[in-house]
């Protein structure tokens, strides 16, 4: 196939690295043991994990007893991680010296035992008990007079995260602070690992993906390249809370017959009703989950966002309410039915508004990813409510 | 104010740089010049640049007179290119060397001349006339003997970008390549600056932020710390779209005035109808709007991304189209009214996946954003549609 075409391993170690999990199972079911060897010994080791930990277990086993003793060791301690957290994500091999080292020993060692290091951005300092105690720059190294021990020029303002941090949290801190690299620590404060930036660039693009996936209720991971069945079958249960929803729906309207027979045209106002509250409680969710995951927002100020929310709603429920009221009167000129269409549009948009920001708010704070939480269920729920409002409006000012 | 009780004044400077438009515009109405000066002096230009394109032009004039001589030269350069070209974003300070100096020679300049560069990944290497030539990484100075010249060592295989590339060009660029830096290069093939991967994050991030809240119509940016005029302001013309596409509706229900007035229950599943088809189109349109943004899907497969999308709209189509027929058919016991019903959710949720998929495909290939295009425009668009299919099937099966 085209890919024996490609002589250089390291190259094929990259395209494997940047494949879908579907196309990259297929792959590796057609090469050879020794090759998948090969081609993964030339990728740094927690793209190796990464790989593995997409193969069947059996599989990835076979591969990790073939690859070269030492390397393997880091492997298995990576898949031993969660993959979604910064020990899953870490690159295990870094720089780390003793306080002691001087700028000058330090140098010579870079140039000797460290030509392996793939991101080698800073020199982690440790304490006797390997316990990260500081961080020096490549370059303060050059600039300080050889003999200065790395205690006395290095930076002890030094971030950390643990090998159980969610890799969200860690690329946050990446982004924040502009930093190349976060080291990674256990419980007992011991240098493991390092996340690097350009994995972060992965992690905050994954991320979003995800968050706009769920909130379209399209899955969490990107499927297009994938069959047609999968990806059916991973819109099919966001759909059924849509369905559920309408269904629920036909028995609200059908409590009203009463009225429709009487005034039949009210049927005509069900579209604009439910396409208001819909797009602006999609505005207001969009929003706070946005906000959330940028860090714009925060938990702490749950009540002021609701009420912010509020507002918008409120007015632009008042200028849509009299817009679409008025265009009602002016089909049909029944001052009632239009007012019943102006105060429903005006409810269910103040109503979407102020349940589109505080339902994601809400998931948030009891740990629940809010982006799932949003976008079918809040629709879907809106959808009712607003129906629900309208027909009772109507019921009530007509006085059927 | 708290801000004055910070003395350091590169902390104020990171302040400024991370503050949103409005309050940073309130924030430099009450400080005095000279000390705005003074904050500002502790950045990086490309920063100071960002900051000063925010203010009005007088104010940023005033500034950069008041500023050193040196660093109002290079943020003026900066400031004639587009913010969100590279140009724009790049920093005009990077280590550059001709081809002929020797690692000793470069490793001693960088001791002196290069100790206020901010980033300082790769050492760039220029020809005679200036022109990009290679790239050295800091580590290979190190590693090879004091009196190679860079032309030796370097790597030719670089990337670079021209002053006028999109920003989003620029970091897909580094998010693929996995690098640190990349260098921006004018007309000529000159290097005037460097795109740093911290950068790069925050562009990934802001475009990701965009994208879901245009498809949201919620606007480009994030508006929640603004005021509620504000943020009013600008979610009221999206809203128009979907008031207009609802005015419609009434209109396409009224011509069916006489079906509604026979069998009043046909209203009853107007919610599920609309619900369905905007909930599928709204999956298809976010999966290819993220595709084509993370580079997944590209647009010379736009017949192959429709063609599946179709086909997913189909069978989901059948699916829910069998149940909400069936559920209608358990409600109302009128064969010919569920079967209505069933036919408009099929036609509906398949007509929605190929609209949803197709728009954004057609606005990509015509450089209007598919994420603007999208939101609004496909669900009201999907709304009357739906609505007229559902009418016109019912009508025609059921002869009235």
């Amino acid at each position: 196939m085209l890919f024996d075409m490609i002589e250089d391993t390291e190259q094929k170690g990259t395209i494997f690295s940047e494949l879908d999990e579907d196309i990259l199972l297929n792959f590796i079911e057609e090469m050879k043991l020794d090759d998948i060897v090969g081609v993964l010994e030339s990728l740094p080791s927690d793209d190796v994990a990464d790989i593995l930990g997409k193969l069947p277990e059996k599989k990835a086993n076979a591969i990790l007893k073939k690859m070269k003793k030492e390397g393997s060791e880091e492997i298995e301690g990576l898949l031993s991680y969660e993959a979604d957290t910064a020990g899953g994500i870490m690159l295990p091999d870094f720089i780390a010296m003793s306080e002691k080292t001087t700028a000058g020993q330090a140098i010579e060692s870079l140039q000797k035992e460290y030509m392996d290091v793939e991101m080698p951005f800073y020199l982690y300092v440790v304490d006797e008990y390997g316990k990260l105690a500081g961080v020096s720059s490549l370059r303060q190294l050059v600039v300080v007079s050889p003999d200065t021990p790395l205690k006395d020029f290095m930076s002890t303002d030094i971030f950390s995260v643990q090998t159980d941090t969610d890799q969200e949290e860690v690329a946050k801190l990446v982004a924040r602070y502009d930093i190349l690299a976060v080291p990674v620590v256990n419980d007992t404060n011991e240098l493991v690992g390092i996340v690097t930036v350009d994995d972060v660039i992965d992690i905050i693009r994954e991320e979003a993906t995800e968050d706009i996936l769920k909130m379209a209720g399209a899955g969490g991971e990107f499927v297009e390249t994938q069959s047609v069945f999968k990806s059916m079958r991973i819109r099919l249960p966001w759909l059924f809370a849509s369905c559920i929803g309408g269904i629920i729906a036909f028995y609200v309207i059908g409590r009203f017959e009463g009225s429709l027979n009487r005034f039949v045209y009210l049927a005509a106002f069900i579209p604009v009703i439910m396409g208001m509250g819909g797009n602006i409680g999609t505005q207001s969710s969009t929003i706070v989950v946005r906000g959330l995951a940028m860090g714009h927002l925060n938990l702490r100020d749950i009540w002021s966002v609701v009420f912010k929310e509020l507002a918008v709603g409120l007015i632009l429920g008042l200028i849509y309410g009299t817009i679409i009221g008025l265009a009602a009167q002016a089909q049909y000129s029944l001052v009632f039915v239009a007012l019943s269409v102006g105060l429903a549009v005006f409810c269910s948009m103040s109503l979407a508004a102020l349940v589109g920001s505080l339902i994601p708010m809400l998931f948030a704070r009891i740990n629940i990813d809010p982006a799932v939480a949003t976008g079918p269920f809040v629709t879907t729920a809106m959808d009712i409510i607003s129906v629900f409002l309208y027909f009772q409006i109507a019921t009530t000012l007509l006085g059927i």
